[in-house]
């Protein structure tokens, strides 16, 4: 992917280096690069840098798609496949975006500065040092960035985005027999790692949602009256909700209450069981060795830190209470800090003018609830504004099998993005 | 691999047959054929039935093997691969006695009546039904049964076994949403099927292996003073479970309460969890629709109906408590009946003397956690004893990885096989 990024990039005219990040930690696994790239270098224009991705979640078709998921399909209306929404289809409306300009011969208003990276989906490893690295050299004169990774909350109403969560990963391991045992000879002898997995993972969230760590709702800033009055006006309702999941099994019963679980107060999602039989049908195993995966949302004021302390002597003290002779280990495989930033500020201005200009009405200001982890780091490093101008809709099923990105989205994406760079270049600058 | 015991036993003489089943329930996939077999029909014999099964529990490399699990290696005195023990090997070992006595030119002194199916693995479906139906037909006049699919208890002292446990296979299946979702966008909004399930399966057992659903113990037959004494003669010993497991993760302390909780107490196992991430790595993922697989060993008097009352009534009352919007179902996928019989009959008279011969040991007579619902049938329907005259041994790793059958067992058991039918063709037949 990366490889493909830069030939057609510098078949454009860009300027593209591929930065390798050496192996990853732990394995003798190489890191995909991260595609450093330029177009245009007017000292009079402004810089706007934008960030996308080019790696995906994991998927096969046997998990449910219609269709070979990594087989672009049109169909309906809609570009299905891994990617589309997630973030290959953004990462191409860049692209298609120079295009369009040089086809209909206008010059690109700004200097386009193109941070793409390779392991948005697994906690975006390397990409900080990077930046780090970079801000003084690639990065210096970079007047704004504009990520495009999330989506519109429902799916008829444009948004942009100020604030997003965090998001910190964990597994916990059981181990217990040198090797898989058969269950009618050995089940009632021997302490099963599954059963106490179970356990330990029961004891992490309530079937409401309710987190049973102690002192991580301790952290959450207050709601003010202030605050809640914004949700107010947000353009959302439960039948959206009902349509993106293709159920009635939500938590809350209003969409006021629905959007604070998704934006301002941390979640706990258990994501599944390595080590144990996955397999259809029936299968007697005593699994010897498994490992639960679960990932903590984190929202103002959790620090990374202080929430790995809380999970860590929360699942120790319900480790020591279960009594078994196994052996338990909990990791975090990785974290990322939650972002929330204030959209009074040109960048964001030029993005809603952009938006107006294609879609005709104003767009709704949210948050996310899923995580970007770097957004924070180009903010805080490049002492910029990062706004997030998303593409898809909140049902395009991003992690999801038949992920897709319906086509007016992309078509007029690619006429937002390129209105966002125009509006950009001239919108004074003012805002905090 | 009916159609390869076909074809090595008709070039032995024999005259067999391949009965097909049909499809397995609820499929379009024919199940496969049961080899019913003959080698010998002189009326002046007794007619010896011997049972085994040529299919094995799923095995993968990256499961953990050494070495490929469907190629068979011998090293290190060992048989290793996927059924050496498990009970390819067996199967094996009646082929080569009838080979061996051609080629000494000694005569079976028996009728060898055959019956090798391929879904003991998955509750033998088809096989009840088959020994009804041929009762009076094909198995009219079997003298006695002779079945070789268990293990000694330990790994240096030869078995016969009188009892095993029978085993009700669940699956307990929670869904939500129509599709995956994305934990980030919808964590916190709608109910999770794997923290539902979760809660669920850790309501089921304690991790010191008490079945936590009631009436389950209520059927258990009490412990006499006289059974208890049975235990102190078995020659077991706590080192021979650590080398089993590869592990002190026993739950009992003493070798008879470890042993009654494999022989006569009911056991619970968690095996696993279907539709939830179970790669290695991290995906942030809210499974839809997740299956957890348990099994329930049981013993006299449980029968699996009654069993199926208890299970159903307390899931559905535990389902009920968690107050989930997702759907739940709870799914019998097979049960087999406990079977416990006379160890003083004829038949197992001829296994002793067969045993002392080439072991020149007497063997312990042992009860069997494992399930082989098809001993119960055989002997209820055919009305003549069965007898387990295992070739393998307790760390043999049947369903597990690295499964192995020792070459001096394979060796040995063979001439057990052949030396039992040797003392059954003239053993006085007496015995209940």
């Amino acid at each position: 992917m990366a490889h493909f990024i830069k030939s057609e990039l510098t078949a454009l005219g860009a300027e593209i280096e591929l930065r390798e990040l050496g192996k990853q930690e732990g394995t003798d696994v190489d890191l995909p690069p991260i595609v450093l790239g330029r177009y245009g270098s007017d000292p009079k224009k402004r810089n706007i840098l934008v960030y996308g991705h080019y790696d995906v979640q994991p998927a096969l078709l046997e998990d449910g798609w219609d269709t070979e998921p990594f087989q672009l399909v049109e169909k309906d209306g809609k570009l299905i496949g891994r990617g589309s929404t997630d973030d290959k289809g953004p990462v191409m409306g860049w692209m298609n975006s120079i295009q369009a300009h040089q086809k209909a011969g206008i010059e690109l208003p700004v200097n386009l500065v193109m941070c793409f990276e390779g392991m948005e989906e697994y906690g975006s490893d390397g990409l900080d040092d990077l930046i780090r690295a970079e801000k003084d050299k690639f990065f210096k004169g970079v007047d704004a960035t504009c990520i495009c990774d999330n989506y519109w909350l429902g799916t008829s109403h444009p948004v942009l985005t100020y604030g997003i969560r965090g998001c910190s990963y964990y597994s916990v391991t059981v181990s217990g027999p040198s090797a898989d045992l058969h269950s009618g000879i050995f089940g009632g002898m021997v302490s099963e790692p599954l059963i106490d997995l179970t356990h330990i993972l029961s004891k992490l969230v309530s079937p409401q949602g309710k987190i049973l760590i102690p002192g991580i709702m301790d952290m959450v800033v207050p709601l003010t009256p202030e605050e809640e009055k914004l949700y107010d006006d947000i353009k959302y309702s439960m039948d959206d909700l009902y349509a993106a999941t293709g159920s009635k099994t939500n938590l809350f019963d209003t969409e006021k209450e629905s959007l604070m679980a998704r934006w301002r107060y941390p979640t706990l999602s258990l994501h599944g069981v390595e080590g144990a039989f996955s397999a259809p049908g029936a299968k007697t195993v005593i699994p010897a060795k498994v490992s639960g995966k679960f990932s903590i949302r984190t929202v103002p004021n959790i620090t990374p830190r202080e929430l790995d302390e809380c999970v860590s002597k929360y699942v120790n003290k319900v480790w020591k209470e279960l009594g078994s002779k196994n052996k338990m280990e909990l990791k975090l495989m990785h974290d990322g800090m939650w972002w929330l930033s204030s959209p009074n500020h040109w960048n964001f201005e030029a993005a809603k003018k952009a938006t107006k200009a294609v879609w005709k009405v104003d767009p709704d200001f949210t948050r996310e609830g899923g995580s970007i982890p770097v957004t924070l780091t180009f903010e805080e490093e490049l002492k910029k504004n990062v706004l997030l101008l998303p593409m898809g809709r909140g049902d395009d099923g991003a992690h999801s099998i038949n992920e897709k990105l319906d086509l007016i989205n992309y078509i007029n994406g690619v006429k937002t993005l390129s209105a966002y760079l125009h509006y950009a270049a001239v919108q004074p600058m003012a805002g905090a």
